[in-house]
């Protein structure tokens, strides 16, 4: 079985990382899938989707800060003129998808695991899809 | 239902990224899978799977002038001997696998999404396996 | 069909990437899978899975070192207090979670690749889920 659906989420920054796992978790429930995989996709070249604690907030801007050292947003050798060049680099070394076991229905996310948008090049609309199989 | 597919995909440079996209849509279609998930695989340790603009080519030239600036192909600590220390790096932070959305028997790619295979160090004879699930 | 083990790792150094591929291969006969697809899924945020080569040890000596280049542990801007921001921001650049072909009831791995579980702030209990679909 596999239940598909689309999430809308307008972002608000240049950069930022946004969690969606209350949501991801709402469209296993309605799936009903009790043991499978939850697979998460950004449909966008400039965001991506990853995983990683959100706890602390500081977690995320030391991570956006980090990415911004390894993959500058200014650089000279860079050709596309739209000025977003770092953020295709940026969701390319993130990637655009990840799959997450789901078990007696429920995302077996670790403790300290939440599921996060990562936008490199907002404000803009993005569209995130979430796959449950089971 | 999965059906499996590898592509045969020479490519002829040291680095470059190559866009597989309508050869998995192929793959898509022949399937006939109706709703599920399309897995692009790439079986090598110096060449990985990615998602990103094949609109101007020259976001492919700034993601991989990018990924130079962050994993320099010539660094003095590379301990291993063949001289592709910096691709099996490189391959690494990009990744080896997607995992598409198929609906209404095609891939829900965004408005701007190709699916690359990226070389890290060509050229050679690559293989990229396609799953579709439905 | 979906068959899903929890791998227990205990890590031992801060920095190593750990070789899984046999723990994964012993999951998927157990599954008697024959064709399908093999995730690999990482429960934790400051560890990631990855596939690269195993036959040199200098390889995993070289992509660590390339990521602390990429991703310095020890950055001014980090605000996260644990002293583990970059083993945050080098998890998600590597990515949590990897799906590889299962043909013929074996991993479809190619000639030179391992499945490498990534630890960047040991030594921990770690947990990996393999779910084998098929």
């Amino acid at each position: 079985m596999f239940h598909t659906q689309t999430l809308e989420l307008p972002t608000t920054k240049k950069q930022e990382m946004i969690d969606i796992t209350k949501r991801v978790r709402a469209v296993v429930s309605a799936s009903n899938v009790q043991n499978g995989l939850c697979s998460v996709f950004c449909g966008h070249t400039t965001g991506a989707i990853t995983i990683n604690e959100n706890t602390d907030p500081d977690v995320q801007t030391d991570i956006l800060n980090a990415l911004e050292r390894a993959v500058p947003h200014n650089e000279k050798y860079y050709k596309h003129e739209e000025g977003n060049a770092h953020a295709h680099a940026k969701a390319a070394v993130i990637g655009f998808s990840e799959t997450v076991p789901v078990q007696g229905g429920k995302l077996m996310l670790g403790t300290w695991q939440a599921i996060f948008f990562c936008e490199f090049d907002g404000p803009r609309n993005r569209k995130v899809t979430v796959t449950v199989m089971g």
